[in-house]
């Protein structure tokens, strides 16, 4: 089994692309970091990532392993194959300007995973409005009886992870997320390995 | 007040313009119907409802009277300013040819919100894989302890209504939805009206 292995700094994105068949371990080098994840089929750039596809077939918010990560167009981008945290979200969209200025009383510029992954990805071609809502690894999100939804501190420890495997060529794009609350206020690198099953 | 009125045939779609300020009312005509809508800015087809955005800025799945719907770019698309039901879905995409094939075992062509959807808007040159998620009127989805969803028959009552006031120039598609489960298994015109406050 072949690894690279990327080390993405806090607050920061990365692309990469995935082959049909590779996996891709995340981890949680700290602990209590949060990874947003993205995906487009690496032919057809409309196809993307869909937590409404993937709430839909799951029947579950809940995504570990076993579970598989749908495209708009209901084809299987990503499966988890292992997952050593079990607490994720697919619920809310990556951080971005607006989220940073309405939450955190941030005016100016500062970094956020919507752009973070637009900067990453703007090489493929893809717009900042392509940007899909994010698989949110490790990043913990209660629902009480109401519907009422809160953001909550990670419960991933230093070395949690979880390892994808691509149902198709993809274009993969994946941050160390910027957000406060998501990280418990405090922001860690993300490690990933690409993984050539031999 | 000069009103438009428009009826939606069982299982099928249509696409209207609305203004920024117009409002958008839309009933259930004989109770227990699903209808699927997506909004588009009519000045740039990039920006999209996003169930992930306004799950964020509005900190709850239950969306009804006061709640705003947002779009990819953060911006307010619709406010709800009536609703008579009070349960609605934000969840799930739109029903598709696999939705059909997976869960009703039809394996032909068959009326689908995501396909309807994309035939009353194709006038746009608005892609398939430029449909969102839906804000499903009138569906109900419950959300389980463990994060498990189940569809269930829809509360809707005949009579029932939700109203939205547009928050910028939009286009709007519209169904009323042709899956089993989300409409108790019996399919009713959606009918809408457009609603020029004067």
């Amino acid at each position: 089994m072949e690894e690279k292995m990327i080390l993405i700094p806090p607050k920061s994105g990365y692309s990469l692309e995935l082959q049909r068949g590779q996996c891709l371990k995340v981890l949680c080098t700290e602990g209590s970091q949060v990874a947003d994840l993205v995906a487009f089929n690496r032919q057809d750039f409309t196809e993307v990532l869909s937590n409404g596809k993937t709430f839909d077939y799951e029947q579950t918010l809940r995504l570990t392993t076993g579970n598989r990560l749908h495209s708009n167009l209901s084809n299987c981008m990503l499966e988890i194959i292992a997952d050593s945290c079990g607490i994720h979200d697919f619920l809310l969209a990556p951080c971005c300007p607006e989220t940073m200025r309405r939450f955190y009383n941030m005016e100016g510029p500062s970094p956020n995973c919507r752009d973070n992954l637009y900067d990453a990805l703007a090489g493929y071609g893809i717009e900042r409005g392509q940007i899909p809502t994010a698989f949110n690894i490790f990043m913990n999100v209660s629902v009480d009886e109401s519907m009422g939804i809160e953001v909550l501190p990670p419960v991933a420890k230093s070395g949690d992870y979880v390892v994808f495997r691509a149902g198709m060529d993809l274009i993969v794009g994946i941050t160390a997320c910027s957000a406060g609350a998501s990280n418990n206020y405090s922001f860690s690198a993300i490690e990933v390995q690409i993984q050539d099953i031999a």
